[in-house]
């Protein structure tokens, strides 16, 4: 299978250097493909702006939507996008790996996915209408491949536990899981967190390795994450809100993730 | 009062420049000082890399926390990132506005955050132990300022309220509102967010603006949302796990915020 992996991170004499190697050579050693996307390596340019677009739509007021969709329907759109757009089509499946920054990815790596999901591309993909809210969360471009995150944390496991003080790290993870990936299509696999990166020797390293190796040997048979679609019959629409007779009463992030076993 | 607005929109001819506008001038109108870190305008570079610190500690391995606090500590920091920490130890109030990009801030706001916060000035502050776990999440060294979101949403209210698609907003804005802002202290007030951003009217933006208007007229006066500080007795160190006996049995990110009314 092909798949490209998407690494956010300055030094690759680093834990996350050492674990992007470890998982190019696992993968290729399986029989698969690899593509990487160096973000820091390639200079990835990381902020949206009129320099992304090689003729313009409009030359007076550049609004960021309108602006993409004209280059990206048009062939306008500057190089670097466009190959990251083909890596993406050309992948069964995508790992975005990155240091957790401040409860969030990267700017280098949210600045790919800004400019790389372009209008047509990402989003304003089918329909859009009082009846049907687009080609999303479930469906899309990207439908029908998977994708996985493999992070590192530096506090700890019960730091990002159900009560712990940063949020429970599904609900960290919400909106990239939920609002990134599966958003353009992809099943979204469980992410691969490596929490206390900051003390991590030999033995601990090798023992992380071995966990990710096997992680990476499931990658296209471990079940992914169960999002409910968004044009399934879940949710009302437009409202977007989920049905009333679905966990009745309950708020939050999980109740968008069906109970497999329940449902 | 002095107050600090962090503007991340690329286009001064859209809701978002507009809103910016308005809100220099109303504050300057209440007798307040006002700067204005317009991030694309400064053309801000958002990657976190070598070129942040005139002096390495290193010069063979890059490692993003000591460099940060070797540069803190011994005036090795970029001239860009020194005068944004200026701005905040300045500011009585600060304000983040930007457009809700693929469910956070844009790429530039992240890493001006990623590259202004650091170590020892935003993280790394007071002693790290197994009893004392840092001076952060309510003390810190912007503790006793207040901090506010003005945020534009592509989406309707629903698709982000208890049981919306996207999540609540509040849940959304977590990793920002309690994970970057009260970390190094800010008291944090309810953000001002527009839904529905892409399709405003003038009347429209009547509204809204009418509605901002009174929000910064109370931004020194209205209640701050009541997170939970890390180090006054609502949680086990150092597991930073709430209290047992806090909302037992409750999970998710709602329990870390104290209910004023109840407790």
């Amino acid at each position: 299978m092909n798949i490209l992996l998407v690494h956010a991170h300055p030094e690759s004499k680093s834990l996350n250097g050492a674990l992007k190697e470890f998982t190019v050579q696992r993968l290729k050693s399986a029989g698969h493909s690899v593509q990487v996307s160096d973000l820091y390596a390639m200079k990835w340019k990381a902020a949206v702006d009129a320099d992304d677009t090689t003729q313009r739509l409009s030359t007076t007021r550049f609004d960021v939507a309108s602006e993409s969709r004209h280059a990206f329907e048009n062939g306008f759109q500057s190089e670097d996008i466009a190959r990251e757009q083909e890596k993406l089509l050309w992948a069964d499946a995508v790992i975005l790996q990155f240091p957790l920054w401040w409860y969030s990815m990267p700017a280098i790596l949210k600045g790919w996915i800004e400019r790389v999901y372009a209008f047509g591309f990402a989003y304003g993909v089918g329909e859009h209408s009082d009846t049907h809210w687009g080609d999303r969360f479930g469906e899309g471009t990207l439908a029908g491949k998977r994708a996985m995150l493999i992070v590192t944390a530096g506090g700890w496991e019960s730091h990002y536990g159900p009560r712990g003080i940063n949020g429970p790290i599904d609900d960290m993870l919400y909106p990239i899981q939920h609002g990134i990936l599966f958003y353009p299509g992809f099943d979204v696999i469980p992410p691969f967190v490596v929490y206390r990166a900051g003390s991590t020797d030999e033995s601990r390293f090798t023992h992380i390795r071995d966990e990710l190796g096997r992680r990476l040997d499931t990658l296209f048979s471990v079940d992914s994450i169960a999002f409910r679609p968004q044009n399934k019959g879940d949710y009302k629409i437009p409202a977007l809100t989920l049905r009333d007779d679905i966990l009745p009463g309950q708020t939050g992030l999980a109740i968008h993730v069906a109970d497999r076993e329940h449902e």
